[in-house]
């Protein structure tokens, strides 16, 4: 059997889970007349436009809460930095979005309740609230901060467009001195470079040890000193109790496990949660990780109603089990597999993903698919790991290729590989992250990456890349 | 059966051809007293360390023709383009692989027999002659250029070391202006680029309509621009019939199909062949595409002798047929597959590859790896190929991300991918070229592509990445 066919036909029948376990949907064939997607930003959208090319006659809407649809969350650090302006993130505009795809989009309206028995959705815009009627929902109400701050002024998220517009109106109007980032993610750091950027004196507390909690140690750790020449200052071991300010006052400072820390702008980067709460309300059943459980066709348990996007689950290809990744590159993937299903056409599917992610940081590409060596025992493997560290060019031409850390996590007594991290100068990563991943996905062995006949030219990739080398030493 | 395992079963038992046609060679147990190894660039000297690690008793000996052993020829166009010294390509020292690494490294000795039922090798140091004995023999004779010259001053070869330290002298003394470059492969297109950035006016001719024959026509079409804009006269359907100038002097011009071409440099760049005339002499079969024919343990059909890098054939992962790919990074593997297996140690196998080939040419990073859709057709498959492009980044980061071309060779009948073949600005292909070399080499189905959890990050990649794009693209 070919690996890839083997990938399809894992995810056929029924599904894997979820809406399996609670009792398979009724499948639910024929056009529907009216679809109805709750959220605006990746997912939505993309069940929505891929709704609209394979119904072409039925009615779709898409309620979003915010002032904006369609735009690249992932860009809000970049404008934040002063890269590029708010209204470059916007993917579609609401307009053609209405005109030339026929999507209802509309604005500043809240889903507040689901009644699936009367395939009906309660939305209010403003002060004013009404039923929409639906044949098939797509939930994708996203992810919300996992924090929630006292109500001090200059406490902000990260996460929307409304997070960004008033955390730049602040700067602006309130000129901070002081921020203090909770949270060391990807997000934390990158807002945290954006802020330093700008002049702010910036810490960033986290209740790890290391930044970057879902990147390997062995690439976290590498980031210490970038973030030190970068004018940060880290503070680990810590975790937030308070912040201090009178009610409805400006914001002083936190109170932390490891002491008191003044501040005038905080940054809310302490993680992300499932917004589940209408669809809990309407007894859609969430999973072991507490998002919202969908088989592979992005169905719930609940006929008619799928989700897509940071509120529900996937599955994670490496152990085989349900996964909540909030990122949006499958945020929009899932969609459109909702969106398809939703329209009735031939029936989508979304085997799962990786956990992929690269993002740069402080003058470094990192990337991080599959499994870390934590996550990797966590999950009842035998696993172990291998670092290299190799040129990301042939050695003779020094074109700033600079150094390469790669560290792989196996399984020694199968041979399989469970995951790859990396860290590199710009531009060394991404595509490495890429092959890695598409040998994760087709569960190739370290003998058969040891000899894969990948790219070399000297201006390009070393004779032997990192990957293959580490595939090696991992045999050894 | 996971897909690694099923490549690597693929490779087990007798080999696959070659040997196992013309009768399985004895094996040959137990630890060898002596290893030989003729050619000492990037096979040879692959084996030989190999060897030396895993029989650390053997007598190991490598005699190179040339000067100078273990050193990068994919490196020589940039020393031709001033970028490096050509020592620089010096990969191991003589006296490290001598000293540390006790291998006999025997320079400027050239093998003129091979006497396979004596186990003994005739060669020749300047005037003197000898007889070396071995256990196990590794031809590594390399590739030759296929176009014989006529004797006449400044018409060089590009292959080797000594060719390229005989064109610098003459770049030096002789002050060429205007040089013509026969052969537009990508050494032909390195070597004009560099020829030009020197000042010289250089045309290249070559016998097809484009330049990069081995290259998707969708993707080399895309470089004549570049090329013409890099100051290179293109001179397609082109074929050289003759040098003029008096013997032994220098050389006139060129006479063509096309006319005549005044020329006082010319290299030829116009193709390779392997050199296999010693081993043919000895009874050593040779396969259909005129190179050493060798099982997946680069055994050839006499017992003992193994053969690797240019001079060998391998088998073309796609197709699952005997395919000759002259490149450096295969002679790296193949070369330490018949170190390993020379040494008596545990068999190793190279499975085969794909051509994977990426190169710099006029500021564009090219590649290609798989089929083209000529070749697919070529080898039987009912083949189609869809050519997207993309930004190289997420479309509001304008950070010179650039427009990537990607042309994806398929078979629509079974979802197969066949070949793919980018072209985009640097840094921009290698990676995407080893995800897609990862994909072939697992077998990953078109469907499979289409959900492949790539990097996305707005720094780095495009929110679909241009593979995925295509995969959809071919299965509309």
């Amino acid at each position: 059997m070919a690996p890839g066919r083997s990938l399809n036909d894992a995810g056929s029948g029924s599904g894997w889970r979820g809406a399996g376990r609670a009792g398979t949907p009724a499948t639910l064939p024929g056009v529907p007349e009216q679809i109805l997607v709750i959220g605006g930003v990746a997912a939505g959208m993309s069940a929505a436009s891929r709704a609209r090319r394979l119904a072409p006659a039925a009615a779709i809407t898409v309620v979003e809460r915010g002032p904006v649809a369609a735009y690249g969350a992932c860009g809000l650090p970049h404008v934040l930095a002063g890269e590029i302006a708010i209204e470059d993130l916007i993917a579609l505009p609401v307009a053609t979005a209405r005109e030339q795809r026929r999507i209802d989009v509309r604005l500043e309206t809240e889903a507040i309740a689901i009644e699936p028995g009367r395939h009906r959705v309660r939305v209010r815009t403003g002060a004013a609230e009404q039923w929409l009627r639906y044949d098939r929902l797509v939930l994708a109400t996203g992810a919300g901060p996992r924090w929630q701050p006292p109500p001090l002024r200059n406490i902000f998220g990260v996460q929307s467009w409304v997070d960004v517009v008033a955390l730049q109106a602040a700067l602006k109007s309130e000129r901070p001195r002081r921020a203090v980032v909770v949270g060391a993610g990807y997000i934390g750091l990158e807002v945290a470079a954006a802020l330093a950027a700008r002049g702010l004196r910036v810490s960033v507390v986290d209740a790890h040890t290391l930044p970057l909690g879902r990147f390997e140690p062995t690439i976290a750790e590498r980031l210490l000193a970038p973030m030190a020449a970068g004018g940060i200052e880290f503070r680990p071991g810590t975790r937030v109790t308070a912040a201090t300010g009178a009610t409805g006052g400006r914001v002083l400072g936190l109170e932390t496990s490891t002491g008191a820390i003044e501040a005038d702008l905080v940054l809310n980067c302490a993680g992300l949660r499932p917004q589940t709460t209408i669809a809990q309300a309407a007894g859609i059943a969430l999973g072991s990780t507490g998002a919202i459980a969908v088989d592979d066709r992005q169905q719930t348990n609940v006929p008619g109603i799928l989700a897509a996007g940071d509120c529900a689950e996937t599955r994670d290809l490496v152990t085989g089990r349900p996964a909540w990744v909030p990122l949006g590159a499958p945020a929009n993937k899932t969609g459109r597999v909702a969106g398809q299903n939703a329209a009735g056409a031939r029936a989508a599917r979304f085997p799962g993903g990786l956990g992929t992610l690269a993002v740069t940081l402080f003058g470094c590409d990192i990337g991080r698919t599959g499994l870390t060596l934590e996550q990797a025992r966590g999950a009842g493997f035998d696993a172990a790991a291998v670092t290299v560290e190799t040129s990301a060019q042939a050695g003779y031409l020094k074109r700033g290729g600079g150094t390469l850390r790669l560290t792989m996590v196996h399984q020694p007594s199968t041979g399989r590989l469970l995951g790859v991290h990396l860290m590199g100068p710009l531009g060394t990563v991404a595509g490495r992250l890429d092959a890695a991943a598409v040998a994760l996905t087709a569960r190739l062995t370290l003998e058969s990456l040891e000899t894969l006949d990948l790219a070399y030219a000297p201006t390009l990739a070393p004779l032997y890349e990192p990957l293959l080398i580490a595939a090696h030493n991992a045999m050894r």
